[in-house]
C-alpha cells in the first residue's frame, strides 16, 4: 500500500510526503510516480502527532462522576465502588470512547495501566492506535487478586510473544505503586522485565505523603532509592508523576536511563505538587507527557496538557523562560515516541508514518508568526484535521470511522453508573 | 422581534424559551402563540454564556509574536515596538478577530482596556457583543500622551452620554496601573468616575514587585491602601489580577464593594503568582474571570481559563475541594455579568437574553453525569453550537457571519509585524 500527501506545509516549506506500508518513504517538493492513494493537504501544516504517555483510558466512563473531593472519600465512596461494577464489555466500550477522544485531538499512542487489559488491547487494535498496555498490579498483597492479575498478564505476554498483536502494541509490566504492591512482587516484576526486556510503568513519588511513608517503611529510602533496591530502576522504567525528588534521586535516575512521565493537570487537580520541569530538563533526564486518567483531568487532550505543562513549569521554577513552546511541543510528540516507539515521532524518510495535519483556518491560529506557539498556548482539538498512524488514516477531515456509534454505546454504558 | 427556542435542555428539563426584543420573555415545557423566528434546539443544553472580564483584545494580532521571555526584554524588545506600529484600522481588524474567537468559544462580553478605543467599540458593535471599554492611561506622566488619551476618553464618554452607542456598550475609566499613572491623574479619574458613576478598570497588585515598589514610593501603603487614598477603592472599581493582597487589603476591598478579576493563565505564564481563590471567596468578596490579552495567554477561550482557575485555586490552597466546577462555571458566567451587566447572566424571564447552546455530541462530553464538570474540566470551544447576545443570534450552528473575511483580513494585517 502506497500513499502520497500532496502540498503539505512542513517546517515552512510546501512538500509532498510519500508513505510505503507503515513508513515515510520520501519527502520532496514534488514526488512523481504512481501511488495507491493521493491526498491533497493544501493549506495544512504537518507535525508529528501526540504520544500520551500515562493514562487509564477506561476511566473515561467516570468522567465527571466525582470531582473536587478529598483523595480518600473520592476513592472509597465514588471511584472504587464504581470501578467494581465495570465488566469486560464496559472496558472495551470505554477504551473505544477514549481512543475516539484521543484521535480527535491528535493523539496516536497511549501508555496505559488498568484492569481487563485484553479488552483495552482489542479496542486499540480496532481503532488503529499504538499502545503500551500493562494490567495494573494493585492488590495490596491479596493472593487471589494477585493471581488473577498474574494470569491476565501471562496471557497478554504470551499473546504478544506469539505475534498475536500488531506491531503497534507493546505489553508492559504495570505495578501500580510502591505502596500498593508488596516488595516481593516488585522484585519478581523486575526479574521478568529483565528477562523479557519489557517496560515497567509505575506511579512514583507522586505525593509528599508517598515519600514520607516510604521513608518510614523502608529505613529512610526514598521511593526512587527503594525501587533501585527492588531492581526496578533502569532504562526500562517509565516513572509516572515523579513530582517529589531529592537531588540524590535525580542523580540515580540520570545514571539509570529511566524515563519520567509528567502529568501536570492531574498533579494540579489532586494538589500533588508541581513537577520540576526545568531542573529535570537541565539534568538531562528524558521525560514525556501524559494526561493521566479521566477521573483526575478530566480529558485526554494533549493540547490542554501542553499548556498546563508549560505554565506549571514556569510557575514552579519562578521563571517565565522555562519550558518554552518548542520544548513542550517536542515533549508531547518526539520525546513521547522515543520512550515507547523510538522509530516514530519524526516526519522523516524511513521513520514510522505517524503524522497530524493541522488546519490553521481557526481564529485561535491567527496571528501565525509561530505555529508551534499557537499549538501549545492557543491550540484546541478542532485544529487537527487529519491523523495518520503507522501509515494508515485514523481520521480524515475530522471524521473517525464509527464515531456516532462509539458515543452512543458509551452513553448506554454510563447509565449503569448513574447515582 | 420575537423568537422561540424549542426543545432546549435547561437544568435537566426540556423547555421552550421565548425572547421578546432583547429579553427572555417566557420559559415553559411548551410555548404556544406565534413568533417571528423559531429555532429547534433539540438535544442542545442551554447555559448562560461567558463574560470575559479582563482583556486587551487588539493584542490578538501579537499572538505568538514573542513568548517565553523575561518581562522587560519581552516588553522593550518585542511588544512595545510592535504596538508602536498599530494603526486604527489594525485595531479594528484585530478586535474583529478577537470577537470571532470569543464568539466561537461562547463569550458574549469583554471588558477591555487598550488604545484607539473607538475602533474597538465599532468592531464590538458590528459583531454584536457586549463590551466595557476604557482607553488605557499609560503615559508615565508624558503630558502629550496624557492629553491624547484624555481627548480620546472625552470623545467616547460624550458619545456614550449622547446615546450614540447601543445599550451593549459601557464606557469605563482605565488607568493602566499605579506605577504607570501619576497620583494626580488617579485622583482626577476617581472624581470623574464618581461624577459619571462609571466603572474604573485597573491592573492592581499583580506582582510582588508592584507591592514592594508601591510600599517604597508611598510610605508603606500597599497598592490597595494607595488606591483607597486616591479615592479609587469603591463599588465602581474593577481590579484585575489582585494576586498579592494582605489581610488588611482583603478587609478594605470587602468594605468597599470593589470587584476583583482573576486571570489565572496570565498569572502562571508570567510567573506573577496564584490568586487566592478560596480565601477571597470565603471572605465574600465578589470576583470574576478574564483571559487577559493574547500576548500573555495566548487565547481568549474561557474554557481553558475555567480549568486553569479551578486547578490553580486547588494548588494555591493545597485543597482539592477548592474551586469546585459549579463555582468556577458561575464565576465565568453569572458573576461576570453581575459586575458589568447585572441584568444578564441568567436564563430567566425578564433577564437580558444572553445564552449559549452546547452540543453534547462530543467525545469529551461523554460520560455525562455532570455537564458543568464537563464544561469546566473537559470542555472546548467546539461544543458551543449557537450563541445569543441581547436577543440576537451571533453564532448559529458554529457559523459566524463574515468569519472567513475576518481571518483573511487579520492575516494580511499581521504581515506588517513579521520579523
Amino acid at each position: 500500500m502506497s500513499l502520497v500527501l500532496r502540498n503539505v506545509s512542513l517546517n515552512g516549506s510546501v512538500v509532498d510526503i510519500s508513505i510505503e506500508g507503515n513508513r515515510f518513504s520520501a519527502i520532496a517538493p514534488h514526488l512523481g510516480g504512481s501511488f495507491d492513494e493521493e491526498f491533497d493537504a493544501k493549506g495544512m501544516l504537518a507535525f508529528p502527532p501526540f504520544y500520551n504517555c500515562h493514562t487509564h483510558v477506561p476511566m473515561v466512563l467516570l468522567r465527571g462522576y466525582a470531582d473536587d473531593l478529598e483523595l480518600f472519600p473520592w476513592l472509597n465512596e465514588h471511584i472504587w465502588p464504581a470501578e467494581a461494577k465495570l465488566a469486560p464489555e464496559d472496558i472495551y466500550v470505554g477504551t473505544r470512547l477514549a481512543c475516539l477522544e484521543m484521535l480527535k485531538s491528535g493523539t496516536v499512542f497511549f501508555n496505559d495501566s488498568y484492569f481487563m487489559s485484553e479488552e483495552i488491547i482489542s479496542a486499540a487494535e480496532g481503532m488503529g492506535l499504538r499502545a503500551c498496555i500493562g494490567p495494573t498490579w494493585i492488590h495490596f498483597g491479596d493472593a487471589e487478586k494477585c493471581a488473577a492479575t498474574a494470569a491476565e498478564h501471562a496471557r497478554i505476554r504470551a499473546a504478544c510473544q506469539h505475534g498475536e498483536y500488531s506491531s503497534r502494541i507493546l505489553v508492559a509490566e504495570a505495578p501500580h505503586a510502591i505502596y500498593t504492591v508488596p516488595e516481593a512482587d516488585l522484585r519478581e516484576i523486575a526479574e521478568r522485565s529483565a528477562h523479557d526486556n519489557s517496560l515497567v510503568h509505575i506511579h512514583l513519588a507522586e505525593t509528599e505523603t508517598e515519600v514520607n511513608d516510604c521513608q518510614k517503611a523502608h529505613g529512610g529510602l526514598t521511593p526512587v532509592e527503594y525501587i533501585k533496591e527492588c531492581g526496578l530502576l533502569n532504562e526500562r522504567a517509565r516513572l509516572a508523576h515523579a513530582v517529589w525528588l531529592t537531588p540524590h534521586d535525580i542523580e540515580l535516575i540520570k545514571e539509570s536511563g529511566a524515563v519520567l512521565i509528567t502529568n501536570p493537570t492531574s498533579n494540579l487537580k489532586l494538589c500533588s505538587g508541581m513537577f520540576h520541569f526545568k531542573e529535570i530538563d537541565e539534568a538531562g533526564i528524558p521525560f514525556t507527557l501524559g494526561t493521566d486518567g479521566c477521573a483526575s483531568n478530566n480529558a485526554h487532550s494533549m493540547f490542554t496538557e501542553m499548556k498546563f505543562a508549560a505554565l506549571s513549569a514556569k510557575t514552579q521554577a519562578k521563571d517565565s523562560t522555562a519550558a518554552p513552546a518548542e520544548r513542550v511541543f517536542r515533549l508531547a510528540t518526539y520525546d513521547g515516541a522515543q520512550a515507547f516507539f523510538p522509530e516514530a515521532g519524526e516526519i522523516a524518510s524511513g521513520k514510522l508514518a505517524d503524522l497530524m495535519l493541522v488546519n490553521p483556518d481557526q481564529p485561535y491560529f491567527v496571528a501565525d508568526y509561530n505555529p508551534i506557539s499557537n499549538l501549545v498556548y492557543a491550540g484546541e482539538s478542532s485544529c487537527v484535521d487529519t491523523l495518520l498512524c503507522d501509515g494508515r488514516f485514523l481520521m480524515k477531515h475530522r471524521e473517525v470511522e464509527g464515531e456516532d456509534e462509539i458515543i452512543e454505546q458509551a452513553r448506554r454504558t454510563c447509565n449503569k453508573f448513574r447515582k
